[in-house]
């Protein structure tokens, strides 16, 4: 079966080129129905310049940009002609099965979860990024999408990770943690408390609280946090991983041995800083939208935004949406989760 | 002028030995008065093994111990002999003026702020990081002393770093910025936002919000955010600095120059985790408490506690208590902070 996948052609830092470039790159590797949602003649104009032919590819005309720092409910109010707006108004008439943007990401949860809706069942949508461990892949979930959550969110976000894990990685009960500040239960601020509770009542595999230490230690396959301690975890990380470099070609570049090593170091640091990288992975799944949306780091180039375009491909293939519709309400109506929360 | 410098010899993952050297280095390198308050039997102990006289030092026999994951009220209700609620009770008491930890962090906050009391004007204690980055050395308050912070909180935290920061670096009106998921003041959960109000109606040098990637850049002074949030993005960065060694030994050990390179890294990447450490740099200043109380790291040997004391005695020298006491209410209990907080 041939999905339909749109790409948003003005989004992210290197775009229209590198989007284009990714575009043209999943078309070969996965032959899936690429459609091209941004300015007709830029993408013209770069189909010419790269010597690809459009034939293979639908083009939808999205004349206006929205920049990556505009505020996003009134960027989508005011540009309905935006690649991203457009975008999330074909999503939901299902125009195209998935949705993958590097743009503004507060714009593309607005539009998507406004055009397109939410799951039955979920009340707030969650950014999960998937990184590799010294085991094997983790996932975050939520880094930004849901900034102000109620403690239900955190657990629709664990059991709509949990059914992403099992079925698009085909491992059977995944482990769920909730990020803490410590690993006993009695830790944490009263909003993480509760949540424990929420989780322990679930029919999720809980193991429980995981310290920041330990994201990337593999212990755990899916790792649970409200959107702003997401956000500001993944941001370190980032942020560590650029000093870094800094920091060695300072220590070392100095005498001839130091610029020796350096240069062995600069090679294994650029490999370690795409292994922690997100966006080198596939971007980000946008779970609990009533439609599959990958959002990419807005540096992405091609390869990223190919890669954003194979996660897509294996949520649909799997059918993760409908997974989700069957198993959201039986995980968080049930009873017990009920006199939690009415406490 | 002498000062007298309590140490908690049981404090930490290598206590009592290492805590106990860097109990005599202090005393050599800095000749203030040294109390070490431990179980008495154990410091003779070793300080025979080390063939160190203790007639320099007087000890204050607290046989009990706290472990490091013990429940902070709990453990300070019934080890009433144990070295943290013994170190606590003399501050209190006024018979040491500064007390250097590296055990239990939740007991030292708990026990020290029962028993000391805090500073007129400060409603809660925050533990403030000091790190170098690529430009001078930052603060970051809290790393989790505060778990369930209310904004006033938080802009006091601002006001005690920026004092630490000027009366210890002697550097004019140092800058603060509030942590958040972006720059804009529009941004961040409802919470973060009514604290950047606060603090833009404050008289701090407020630069605004700080992304958690420009933690380490060195664009700000002093860096406030909830103890919750700043305790992930310490450990965040533990995590991934153990990871990194991993990471590139199984990228580069495989062949005869992949292991030359993983040696010149191995070399750099040590130098540089200790430069990140903030342990290494002396340990965290408890600030709120009516009295001085630094908090080192778990792991810390016998260096980093030498540069507690340091810390301790540069806060003791320049008076950090007597100018927060001067100046607390001064900027939180402007009518313009009141108005904020009272709609």
């Amino acid at each position: 079966m041939k999905f339909r996948i749109g790409i948003d052609i003005s989004g992210g830092d290197f775009a229209p080129r590198e989007i284009l470039k990714g575009a043209f790159l999943a078309k070969k590797e996965f032959n899936h129905d690429i459609i091209l949602i941004g300015p007709r003649d830029e993408i013209s104009k770069e189909a010419r310049r790269e010597r690809v032919s459009l034939k293979d590819f639908e083009v939808i005309d999205a004349p206006e940009k929205i920049t990556m720092d505009e505020q996003a409910a009134m960027s989508i109010r005011r540009k309905k002609n935006s690649s991203i707006v457009v975008g999330a108004e074909v999503l939901k008439e299902k125009k195209i099965d998935a949705f993958v943007s590097c743009g503004n990401t507060g714009a593309v949860v607005t539009a998507t979860t406004l055009k397109a809706g939410l799951i039955e069942g979920v009340e707030r949508p969650g950014i999960a990024v998937l990184f590799p461990t010294l085991k094997e892949i983790s996932m975050l979930i939520d880094v930004g999408a849901n900034i102000n959550p109620k403690p239900l969110h955190l657990l629709q976000h664990g059991v709509m990770a949990s059914l992403y894990y099992s079925v698009v990685f085909d491992k059977e009960n995944p482990t769920v943690g909730l990020l803490n500040i410590g690993e006993e239960e009695t830790k944490g601020s009263d909003f993480v408390k509760l949540v424990h509770k929420l989780f322990a009542a679930s029919s999720l595999n809980f193991i429980g609280n995981l310290e920041a230490k330990d994201i990337f230690s593999g212990r755990c396959d899916c790792i649970v946090c409200d959107g702003f301690v997401g956000n500001v975890a993944l941001k370190v990380t980032e942020g560590l991983a650029d000093m870094t470099g800094k920091f060695l070609k300072g220590a070392l570049g100095k005498d001839f041995l130091g610029k020796i090593g350096y240069l062995f170091m600069r090679r294994s640091l650029k490999k370690f800083k795409k292994s922690i990288d997100y966006a080198e992975h596939g971007g980000a799944p946008l779970l609990g939208v009533n439609g599959v949306v990958i959002i990419g780091h807005g540096r992405s180039s091609a390869y990223p935004v190919k890669n954003a375009v194979r996660v897509a491909i294996q949520e649909l293939k799997r059918d993760l949406i409908g997974n989700i519709k069957g198993k959201i309400d039986a995980v968080c109506k049930g009873s017990e989760i009920q006199e939690i929360l009415d406490t």
